[in-house]
């Protein structure tokens, strides 16, 4: 089934989005998929909340958009607010208007008339709360990983979207990276035969990232005296023992397991090793004395998390930020034909390979590229992490433009961002495992799988 | 602390085994290492128990030896007894006496006086009976892995153990892979910092283990109609479902994380995939019609146990023996100042490789090649598994000369054995945390690391 087949079938055309009563449109979200469809339009005005690195990153590749206005921008920081400002005029754009004299002044922006949709890429902190705010202003939101902090936070993207009607997309790049692409493509085409086990996390020695001495400084400062991340990120490893990042792993695993579309997360179990790399790191650079040594670093330097799903696959999620490591998300995909790994480039397929023996895999993410990598590989060349970033923000404009549901929604916003608390929970309690909320309230046995099926978005 | 050093300063000299009642000895247990030397001697004089395939390996590798008399031999199977004969013929040497004429039939091999150890190398339900068995008749047990089925049986393996002051060692060859010799290496000169994650496993694909259709025969049939291990050892894939195989990646690690020695482990959880390569196995080589097509196998095809450990180290063991792949033990090892992994046959050391990028491991594993390996390559050459089945046994016959305790003993033995019933009820309870028995009553904290510390064994 097509994407135009399906959302012809299972969602309700409508001009302008719904904004029934609360009452009316909840209950309605209980026996269907909520209304999603707006008209359609050709150019999207965008708003951006946070225009940090992230987000002018994502301002970047708007800009080589025909079909993307940036209308509004917002950022606390003065410096990040002109930055991205000077972006549109070196492209010759309209200026924006601009937004940042306190916390809360993107409401201010979401209140504006010429913006249908906003990119969200602030603190971790400000995901949910802003982008629940877009979707009651009646504005797509895309958002930046992880979505939610909290379980409560988690159910506050399914409900608003439920009763706003409004999408919300979790801003995944992964799932839009080019390896992965072909891999879940091969899944499709049955090479892996049923899929059985899967291996993904977030790997990387983030040291120098949590830590510095100010913009383009060296340091092991972290808070107010820090700059970028380091500046709200690294709190996140102080207070918290967890998997505080998963979904660049289990975005891209979830869309092959179909989970929320005929599957989904049942339960899990973390397990956090010792926390020693960030206080090393601190210690070595700046010796005991220095006032961040006394600070206890709560988050475990590898987080282990172990998830079973309604279909009976297994997934190990890794979380190791503090470690000196080369990146590495660690993927594998298993079937019951055969395994693909990323970290020896390493493909198995039973009847294709020479038995018992690993065989490169380019070849074969060659033969299976993704139609979306093949239709947009020019466009994509340059922008962000390989060409990702290009596709997520395709996905979010042409959804945006087509008055549609997005192809990531906020039920995988909400079930992969969840995998945060509970990890945090069954490490607090001895790694006890933790029941996976439904979130789709049992619409996970009738949705259909959507994501990439063709070469559109 | 070397091991001469350590057996003067923390075991008793004594003349023979030690006999003594038994509560007198158990209660000696309870406060210092139990007595365990008994008179050197030249020439060790070797009892096999199981003839098999594995049983007679050891059996060439003992009849390389000047200093090992092969005296006695059993096994059920007439056809697995008279191979074994042939093997001492073929190599010069005078006939053992012979015992398979009923299941217990190795009790009267372990009733003769010139029988000084023996080789247990039989389906794993025997292994325990025969190891208790064998020390309360005074002889020196080396058992294949794993040592024990059940949590009765790990602490029948120590009560027995203390209570007779004989040595059981746990015949773990993968503690001799010449490049897991060289990461204990590096790992205890420092290279990787404190250590904080570690994983292994057993990735082998053994459908063509646990199926065959008879002696050389392909097919799809297990116990009484097939040959060798699909006779026995199939039926754990029916009847458990938990990592029933555990100690070829836990015991190197344990012996890098020094558990029973310093360190033990705490708890773990143990999580199952379905179980599907087995029956496709069946039914893709003989149809849905065979009778085996309708046998359900309980064991799911990927077990992934993470285990918690008293210095705050986690460990993923996998267990994945039913799917299409390549072998693999999937070390890593992981500390505060890099990782080696052999999937990818990759290190990382902080502050030596290029940051953030892998480097080949072989210039590593040459460089800090284990002393043992040096001396011995030679003689290694040509025994089984690469090598790592001379150093096995040579540990095992040393120590049996050296009237000593065995490197690997019987602490060793329970704690790695133990994972597999935990795993199973970890996985029959929803992955629920189980604690591992500390199997040294408390002794852990004063144990030291005697193993491998130079290159006598």
């Amino acid at each position: 089934m097509n994407r135009r087949k399906f959302l012809a079938s299972g969602a309700l055309a409508g001009v302008g989005i719904s904004l029934a009563p609360k009452a009316a449109s909840a209950a309605a979200a209980r026996t269907a998929p909520p209304i999603i469809r707006r008209s359609p339009t050709d150019t999207v005005r965008l708003g951006f909340i946070g225009t940090g690195g992230r987000g002018r990153s994502h301002v970047g590749i708007a800009l080589q958009r025909d079909d993307v206005a940036v209308t509004a921008l917002c950022d606390v920081d003065p410096d990040a607010l002109s930055r991205a400002s000077n972006m549109l005029e070196e492209a010759g754009r309209p200026r924006a208007a601009t937004y940042g004299n306190s916390d809360y002044a993107f409401m201010d922006l979401l209140a504006r008339d010429d913006v249908d949709a906003v990119v969200i890429a602030t603190p971790w902190l400000w995901h949910t709360r802003m982008a629940v705010a877009a979707m009651k202003a009646g504005k797509y939101a895309g958002v930046e990983v992880s979505a939610a902090n909290t379980l409560e936070e988690c159910w506050d993207l399914v409900d608003t979207h439920e009763e706003t009607g409004v999408p919300v997309m979790i801003l995944e790049n992964v799932c839009y990276r080019r390896d992965i692409m072909a891999v879940m493509n091969m899944v499709r085409q049955g090479l892996f035969g049923e899929l059985i086990h899967m291996e993904c996390g977030y790997q990387h020695d983030l040291r120098g990232v949590k830590f510095n001495g100010g913009e383009g400084k060296p340091g092991v400062e972290f808070g107010e005296k820090a700059f970028s991340e380091a500046k709200w990120r690294t709190r996140h490893s102080v207070y918290r023992n967890g998997d505080v990042y998963p979904t660049h792993g289990l975005g891209p695993v979830s869309m092959m397991l179909d989970i929320n579309r005929g599957n989904r997360f049942v339960s899990l179990t973390s397990t956090a090793s010792k926390a020693r790399g960030l206080h090393k790191y601190v210690v070595d650079q700046a010796g005991e004395d220095h006032p961040n040594a006394s600070v206890e670093f709560r988050l475990g330097d590898v987080i282990t998390t172990v998830i079973r799903t309604q279909s009976g696959e297994s997934i190990i999620v890794s979380h190791d930020t503090n470690l000196p490591r080369p990146y590495s998300l660690g993927f594998r995909v298993q079937g019951t034909e055969g395994l693909w790994m990323d970290v020896n480039r390493s493909i198995y397929l039973e009847g294709k390979s020479p038995a018992h023996q690993w065989e490169e895999a380019q070849p074969y993410l060659d033969q299976y590229d993704h139609p979306l990598w093949r239709r947009y590989e020019a466009e994509a060349t340059g922008a962000g992490h390989g060409g990702m970033d290009f596709f997520v923000l395709h996905a979010f404009v042409e959804s945006v433009k087509a008055g549609t549901q997005t192809p990531l929604d906020a039920y995988d916003a909400a079930a992969w961002s969840s995998i945060t608390p509970l990890s945090e929970m069954s490490i607090a309690r001895g790694s006890e495992p933790q029941d996976v909320p439904d979130f789709t309230r049992g619409l996970w046995m009738k949705r259909a799988q959507e994501f990439a099926l063709d070469d559109s978005y």
